[in-house]
């Protein structure tokens, strides 16, 4: 039905005639002539219907926004005045000669030119039309162009796709399972797997040596604005490779997606230890773009008078950490109240400050609501270890260790905002060396997940002393986002059942819920290792977009619902029966308002 | 780890030295030398440890079956007399020099050698032992260069990789779908899709034009052999391309595929209206490769005083079609016996036949039961029509035309089975005009799906005389399989809604269901078309395996449970309640037997 995409008409097909076929983008009678955008996949395209063919005119005047048509035309050169250089067909254009309404279209429940004035509901619920806005599809057509290059880039180094299945059994990733009722089996559950994680190590198992999968992952929790039920991993895993090994080769992966297909040169990644990313700049993920640094001073504030400070900076599990913000001195009481509100959100009690007016002016030229405390030996500590200069500000954060670095570490991404400090360039770097261990509330859990390898301690030693351990783990991070994350896994049972226990899992429980693994790996299991991405948000860095629902064609709601279909919807009696399952509780219609 | 793979090293490295890992596959002691077989995905190679080299001598006699094992040694040209043409690595050996046993394995629970000893069962529960077996593994790896060859062509070809939903809502697509309960709209249910048949058909509307997607599909069934909870589609769909377009782009993309994977050529795909299959082959989706046919004859039996013949040839709904088998009246009374049993199975209520034991003796020549029913004429041109020969004989199937179309289509294929008719050859062909709906029980039933587009007729037409009106479908038909399926589809709302009311879909009901889809095709829906390939019976096929569970990693028994993980198993009961569902009724444990 056509001869070209809109989009890929051009200045070299000047004479020739053409058949498009796409939606009125926009059609305009200016004086008498008809200038009708035309637009399809590839892009718009501008076609003159001239009332002097006079038949095709009168249809063409009928035209309005989204109507399906075929044109067929005479592509000519625009004037030079009338060139768009904004077009990339703006160059030339179609005079139009015959016209065919495919399809018409009744008035739009969205506005397609000012889509702010739709709500997200009423945009997912009429998805299609949203979609047609080009910043939408090409979106979607770029992460087509992701996984596409991604997939040439494993096939061409060995990595087989092979699927695992979707009805499994519950995994032990932390979120909440999907469940799927068995009819077979009544009264018992399948899970919708969080990732395919053991069956991955299944197929190092069984030899496969390289894998990869672009897999659809589900967790069924509370959702924010980048959460989805369902997301999508580019899950790998590979045999006999060490940790650095894994890094070169999906390293290697993203230059060569980022040289493809935004012609960035990522350079090499950096690595950095998860001590330096916390002691830095109090996260796992730092933002490297953002020049602000948290910096330790606990030793200069053990002795003050002060227990704010003297706590924290003599507690073995407390930290007294500050950021300089050059400039930031012109911070208003108010401005400072409102970060002391924001490190709140992430448990610190407070947010003590001082201002650096005058660097030349010693104690005078300093300004401190904590300043009674210092004396003028520590005041020059402080502002030589920080670099100070005169109209900076530094901000102290003092408590428990975590909690320092969570509260500065977002201060430092707030305060980099608020200056204008963060540099429009690309960081990636590596974040190694995590523990494999974290204790919370008493108890341990994995940083990364129960099946990551230490580095260097045997099992005996693992258990002894579980927080010592380092992981043989590693993150990918790109401008402050975690790309991906992966880890050596543990190869032998013994190992395995040590990490178990210390995550407090008996070896009762182990067998009942990981006896298949802890039995696969008596048979000559490989040493293995591997690493996913989160495809979702490499799509929204490439595509710089910040809501997860921009890069996915049907997404759900943030309540889980998806207004286009209507799902979930209320179950057939007789299904339920089959199942062996009853509704026991029923909640709010979807039409009516949550609370 | 390792320099090559174990299969990749060939009479080119001899006199290199390399670094192998992989599995024990087998090691003897052959007159105080050891002979180690090591595999690795690639294939097999042999090693030779010499007592010379002592103290890694002592360690080689340690292994035992599946061992994983690290390997140095210097390549070397076997001597002629050993060179074993059976193995692709079979010109050369390794002299072990070094050897580092990575992990040992227990005493193996299967039978790697004798694998036909290992029950299905056992062979799911240690699935990661299974498929090392290399004719296993080779078909996974077969079914990875498949899809990647799929896609690089789709790819190539201007389609988009488009994700869809697996959470969603029920689609009508006949089978049993899997549901998965909602937390956040407490009652509800999410299903597992069918097909994303109307997600890219919203994709179309939304002006994506060529979209595609390997996906995995769900259907809550009885399973068989060549059935599983969850297979694998090749999806696509077009936009202003006609059913001519679609056809010759796919069937482009399986020539292709034969082409690189199997150095088949496929040739040009012939097409056969469905009404020609039904009549020459009771199938519609005729085995090209077995030459049998059904010879209509019911005009030659409507005169006859037999009411089994004279019935079915007069009734408007009746067919008497026959089957001749070259050399068939060598068939014993009891393998007659046993064809009859046989199509009894598709409702046939019996089976009259034939034989001609001398074509030039008239009357005297042939020999049949119903031969008292048949004058002189009748049986002359009987064998004229059907060509018989002496020595062949002629079945007959007379009933109503659907039954003897399954009967006497499924006879055809076991006949060329038995008879060894059917030829070793790559037989594709494409089914079209499909009947839009056919009548059962009363009612109309859809032959494809209700989106499916009728051929020249109004929405009109096709609600006044449904089961004249023919559908613009095709499917892809190789070797009497069906490997996909497709249409054109519905782009606009009158006939939509016509499809359904002829379905017994009532408006409302329609609205209910399918409303957000009529809503959709009134804002200017382009003309699409599409079609599935089922990737799972596309592998089966280019392996040459019979089993679906050959073909998937971690398949699912027939009763739709995973022996390995030992999925599905029971649910927390927190987590039931957070999600408002009670298990009312249990069944049996997977471990009991089944009855």
């Amino acid at each position: 039905m056509r001869s070209h995409y809109c989009g890929d008409v051009n200045k070299s097909h000047v004479g020739e005639e053409v058949t498009l076929v796409g939606w009125v983008n926009r059609s305009r009678d200016l004086g008498g002539v008809i200038f009708l955008d035309l637009r399809d996949r590839e892009g718009l395209i501008q076609v003159v219907y001239d009332p002097d063919l006079n038949d095709v005119f009168e249809l063409a005047s009928t035209l309005r926004g989204e109507f399906c048509v075929q044109v067929k035309g005479l592509v000519r050169a625009r004037p030079d005045s009338q060139i768009n250089k904004d077009m990339k067909t703006g160059e030339i254009e179609i005079l139009g000669k015959d016209l065919t309404i495919i399809n018409t279209a009744a008035p739009l429940p969205l506005s397609m030119d000012n889509h702010q004035n739709n709500s997200e509901e009423q945009r997912l619920k009429y998805r299609y039309l949203d979609l047609r806005r080009p910043e939408m599809a090409e979106r979607l057509v770029f992460r087509s162009k992701i996984t596409s290059a991604v997939r040439r880039f494993l096939d061409g180094n060995g990595f087989l796709d092979i699927e695992t299945p979707i009805l499994t059994k519950a995994t032990p990733e932390g979120a909440r399972d999907y469940l799927v009722p068995s009819r077979t089996y009544k009264g018992q559950f399948f899970a919708l797997p969080q990732s395919p994680q053991l069956f991955k190590q299944l197929l190092m198992m069984s030899g496969f040596d390289r894998y990869y999968q672009i897999v659809k992952c589900f967790r069924d929790e509370d959702l924010r604005a980048d959460r989805q039920p369902e997301f999508t991993q580019i899950d790998i895993e590979t045999s006999f490779m060490t940790s650095d090994q894994v890094m070169a080769k999906t390293e290697e992966m993203v230059q060569s997606l980022f040289k493809e297909l935004l012609s960035v040169d990522l350079g090499e990644f950096p690595r950095m230890t998860y001590e330096e990313a916390m002691r830095r700049f109090g996260s796992d993920k730092p933002d490297l773009r953002n020049p602000l640094e948290l910096v330790d001073v606990a030793d200069l504030l053990k002795d003050v008078d002060f227990k704010v400070f003297q706590g924290p900076a003599t507690d073995p599990d407390g930290r007294v950490a500050v950021i300089r913000v050059p400039g930031g001195a012109s911070l208003s009481r108010k401005q400072i109240d409102e970060c002391t509100k924001y490190v709140g959100i992430y448990g610190a009690k407070g947010l003590a400050w001082m201002k650096v007016n005058d660097l030349d002016a010693g104690m005078e030229g300093v300004q401190s609501p904590v300043l009674k405390f210092l004396n003028e030996q520590v005041v020059s500590d402080l502002l030589q270890r920080t670099g100070a200069q005169s109209g900076d500000i530094i901000l102290f954060g003092a408590d428990k260790a975590n909690v320092v670095a969570e509260a500065m570490g977002a201060l430092r991404l707030k305060l980099g905002e608020d200056f204008n400090l963060v540099s429009d360039e690309w960081r990636p770097l590596w974040v190694v060396d995590f523990p494999m261990f974290e204790k919370i509330d008493g108890g341990y859990h994995a940083v990364h997940h129960p099946f990551t390898a230490p580095t260097g301690v045997t099992a005996e030693e693992l258990e002894a002393n579980p927080t010592e351990a380092l992981s043989d783990a590693y993150d990918m991070v790109l401008n402050g986002c975690e790309l991906g994350g992966g880890s050596v896994r543990i190869h032998n049972q013994e190992m395995q059942s040590a990490a178990f226990r210390v995550l407090g899992i008996s070896d009762e429980e182990a067998q009942e819920k990981f006896g298949f693994l802890l039995e696969a790996l008596r048979y000559g299991t490989p040493p293995h290792a591997g690493l996913a991405f989160g495809l979702d948000r490499l799509v929204m860095l490439m595509t710089g977009t910040q809501s997860i629902r921009d890069v996915m064609a049907f997404p759900k709601t943030t309540t889980a619902a998806c207004p286009l279909t209507n799902a979930p919807g209320y179950a057939n009696p007789v299904q339920l029966a089959e199942l062996g399952v009853a509704v026991i509780e029923k909640e709010k219609a979807k039409d009516e308002p949550t609370t």
